[in-house]
């Protein structure tokens, strides 16, 4: 079955930034938000216009050095209309959108951009630009949403075979449910809201929300080894995704959606994570589960971090609560988190603000610091009401226990619908001269206060290094039997233009070396791409690092899928 | 640190059977034994002796053929008393507990036996021993408990370079445990009695019960995928295995015991399940678990298959009970299993079987088949005495929705106790000229009772061309979101010993065909080794074969590390 949608219907990031092309970050509305970018960050938005958005027509855009044969035969695969080779085409599929990708693309730094974006509309027309692929000696890099922070996507800049990017957005149904075993069959290449729509309108749903979801596939997903916000209960994409159908050099590679795991080395645990080195993802089938008649996302305050991961160690250890997802801000988190609160306009939200205040006079007559330490912790829960209502009991109980205050169900709502908003919080940023980026890793309970400490250490030695103000805040999500993930975000004005990426790539690698000296991982859920490599050997060990190119090299001699991602070459 | 421990120290199995020398099956005081092995299986016990235990002096075991600088290079490394070359190591170590196994040690079939048995008793010296394999180009062969049934340890007939098993029982002690975390460090030769007795004395259990478990090993368990009979909670071996040390010909391999899984493809699991084809596991990382405070395992009764499997799925669904194990037997394994009900020498015991009787009785009345379809079913709680009360609540409301009646913790003591005896049964079986065997596989909800359906047919089918009586039976265990194991077990009385294995191999091949035809997998939980290899293409495609090849290509090209598993060459 060949899609019957072509590659105008598939929708794609504005060329130079997150999303949509008339989706923007506002502070206008956000009264403390200025004042918040002033003090901590030290940037006076008042004191500079970013002026209008940068027009791709300003740059000089290398031609695509696409062969006209292998434009002919491309064409002959998926039609001339699913065959893209124009500037916009190919500098969005260029680009993920890392910090370092916004930045390059923003000022023009067009090296190396692909020839051609393809839009197969079937397993068989992946399967025969593949073959293309390795007749020609071509490069394939598989593009689901282009939303990874890792480098994933992104052509090397000394290529010189021409480079074609695999969107397979026209795929995007779900196909079939077996509503018995709870397992949907979904094409790779439909994006968050697509499948959740499809999903939902028989009842089902994923459970898989990473902060991405508006603009990532379930194909990059499982390519990269996805991890969504409610993973405490729906597992990562690991656990999720149960079978996949996957182009390969020798063949379709399938993996039976069967419970348990495969016998001897897990194929299915090669595929997954393998950022299209092992070939192009086109079908997945799901663990898919009834949407709960009851979802409600509680609001908790703890005096501080430490006694806030008391807490959150407490609900994942207790064997009577399984909640949706147990997320912990630590207090310069929580001090950012209230910038976002947009100026009340209606009575209700006039009485909630005094509420706060009041709530606040109240927590310093109790001793604590409501300026800097406070930890604000966000719980979610589903279920029959019963069930919910119990566990929200318990979960009351256990915060108690740990110093913490049940704040309620108004602050967890506004977290719960603004949760996809944050990636536009960089291109904003970045339109006042600062850098802003998020750095991820795994962390286990008896060490999540060190590396969470120890991180702060390295970044602002970093930073008093380079002579640079900044600031950084983290939240623990994520839970698991052992441990967490501990989720930081910074953001430093860059003195000049010239020095960004340098003061940038500073500050980045002191937190990421920090990870991996403390026995982290470089990465909880962002993949390795490019921009990870660095700490790969330190990260699974030079022995990790050989069983992965034996892997590859086997799968792929002439290096042409995706080379250079993961390990090189 | 080296082990102060000797090969002397560490227990192996009797050498044509399973378990030590002392344990035995015995039906003389299980009064409906033999009726039942008569009236099913074809075979009346009372009218032959089976005679005494084979011996070895009885058959010719090949010399070793370790070349004389071998021996002193590894004496070197070791010791001299932990390299054994003498008959009966060599013979024990050069089997695992497969039905062709047992068959073909106990008729002397010592085609090619291994040339010693090498006890490291730390890192260091597995590393050595490696680099020893490959200096002089040898073969190495990892063991554990031996225990496994898919010829993982069985050295290819062909292979002319002398061969060396190692077994690293003398590695078993508990190194550390993280009580913050939840993670112990152990030695992967610990048995499984060993790793939970030294857990237990703290406090903690690892939850992790295959039927093998007093045979078995830790290092066995991760590097043949194992699952145990408690893994509904406890997840299987993949799950509670976070971190491995694995020395590797390019140096020994670490994956972090860090929450969340690998980046990239998983190097952790290509380590799993890779029967000693990558290297030799010395050390595993594990989630441990507080020792639950009551545990209690309940018996229920359905009238029939799919009763049970409608009450088994509803638990499975429900988010209000998570028990530890769920399990059904079907009608021919409930009659089974009732037949290895001892004799009643106490009054209560007499009481006992009066209430079954009358139970009986009752079902009768109330229209069930009391003589062949009614399936038992047991269900383990563990928690606190609440919990455990609230969730036997709720499951008893399942079992009664869907037709079956909670015949309570009395049969569910005695399953519990008995658990770890069943494979005594086949040397027992076998002295009486009857071949039985078991063959496991994972299968969807959906497609649970096809499966069960098509493999009996398959099996009778196979039987009745044969012109061979026989029986089997099956339980569902290892409950999924979308699915389960399916185990079945069969006995059959070969027609002359000549024809033993072929007879027996026809059966299995006919349900292992079923299985793949089916979609299901070639094994939920026994590896791969050489006995599933057959069906290993079907099970993963040529894509998978492929990718596996192309892994251990690609770290053991000189192929001396347990070469012939899993895949071939």
């Amino acid at each position: 079955m060949t899609s019957t949608l072509t590659a105008a219907d598939v929708k794609r990031h504005k060329w130079w930034g997150w999303g949509l092309d008339d989706s923007r970050f506002r502070w206008d509305n956000k009264p403390a938000f200025a004042p918040f970018a002033k003090n901590r960050v030290g940037v006076d938005l008042t004191a500079k216009d970013p002026g209008p958005d940068p027009e791709l027509t300003d740059f000089d855009v290398p031609a695509s050095r696409l062969p006209e044969d292998v434009r002919e035969a491309l064409a002959g695969i998926v039609g001339q209309e699913n065959l893209r080779v124009d500037d916009e085409y190919r500098v969005v599929h260029s680009f993920g959108r890392s910090l370092a990708d916004l930045f390059r693309v923003r000022s023009g730094d067009f090296a190396r951009l692909v020839d051609a974006v393809v839009y197969p509309g079937s397993e068989e027309e992946v399967a025969a630009v593949l073959r293309l692929v390795l007749e020609k000696d071509l490069v394939l890099i598989p593009y689901g949403g282009g939303s990874c922070i890792s480098g994933s996507v992104t052509p090397d800049v000394s290529e010189e075979r021409p480079i074609l990017t695999v969107n397979i957005g026209r795929m995007r149904e779900v196909l079939d449910i077996d509503e018995t075993a709870g397992l949907a069959r979904i094409e790779a290449g439909a994006y968050g809201p697509d499948l959740e729509e499809q999903l939902t309108a028989r009842g089902w749903t994923l459970g898989h929300f990473p902060d991405s979801f508006t603009y990532s596939t379930l194909g990059g997903w499982a390519a990269t080894r996805s991890s969504g916000m409610q993973s405490d209960k729906y597992g990562d994409i690991e656990d999720i995704v149960r079978g996949m159908r996957v182009v390969h050099p020798r063949g379709t590679v399938v993996t039976k959606p069967i419970p348990g795991r495969d016998s001897g080395p897990s194929v299915h645990e090669m595929i997954l994570g393998s950022e299209g080195r092992l070939g192009v993802i086109t079908e997945c089938t799901v663990q898919v589960h009834r949407i709960a008649p009851v979802r409600q996302v509680i609001a908790y305050m703890y005096p501080d971090w430490e006694h806030g991961i008391r807490g959150m160690h407490a609900i994942a250890r207790s064997t009577d609560v399984s909640p949706t997802f147990t997320r912990l801000s630590d207090g310069p988190e929580t001090e950012f988190s209230l910038t976002m609160v947009k100026e009340p306009t209606s009575t209700k939200g006039k009485v909630a603000a005094k509420v706060q205040d009041g709530l606040f006079a109240y927590l310093r007559s109790q001793g604590w610091d409501t300026s800097g330490e406070m930890s604000i912790s966000y719980v979610c829960f589903e279920g029959s009401k019963e069930a919910v209502d119990a566990q929200k009991t318990i979960v009351k109980k256990i915060v108690k226990a740990n110093g913490g205050i049940t704040l309620g169900a108004g602050p967890g709502a506004i977290y719960d619908q603004k949760k996809f908003d944050t990636p536009y919080l960089r291109d904003f940023l970045m339109s006042y001269d600062v850098f802003g980026d998020v750095c991820d890793t795994g962390a286990t309970w008896s060490k999540i206060n060190e590396v969470h400490a120890r991180v702060y250490e390295a970044y602002y030695a970093k930073l008093e290094e380079l002579g640079l103000d900044g600031f950084m805040f983290c939240h623990m999500s994520h839970s698991y039997h052992s441990g967490a993930c501990l989720y930081f975000t910074f953001a430093v004005p860059y003195s000049a233009t010239e020095k960004a990426l340098e003061e940038y790539q500073a500050c980045k690698d002191a937190v990421q070396q920090a990870f991996v000296d403390l026995g982290s991982t470089v990465s909880h859920h962002h993949a390795v791409g490019t921009e990870h490599q660095p700490w790969i050997t330190e990260d699974i060990g030079e022995g990790g690092v050989a069983l992965i190119q034996g892997l590859f090299e086997g799968s792929d001699p002439g290096r042409n899928l995706n080379p250079g991602k993961i390990v090189s070459p």
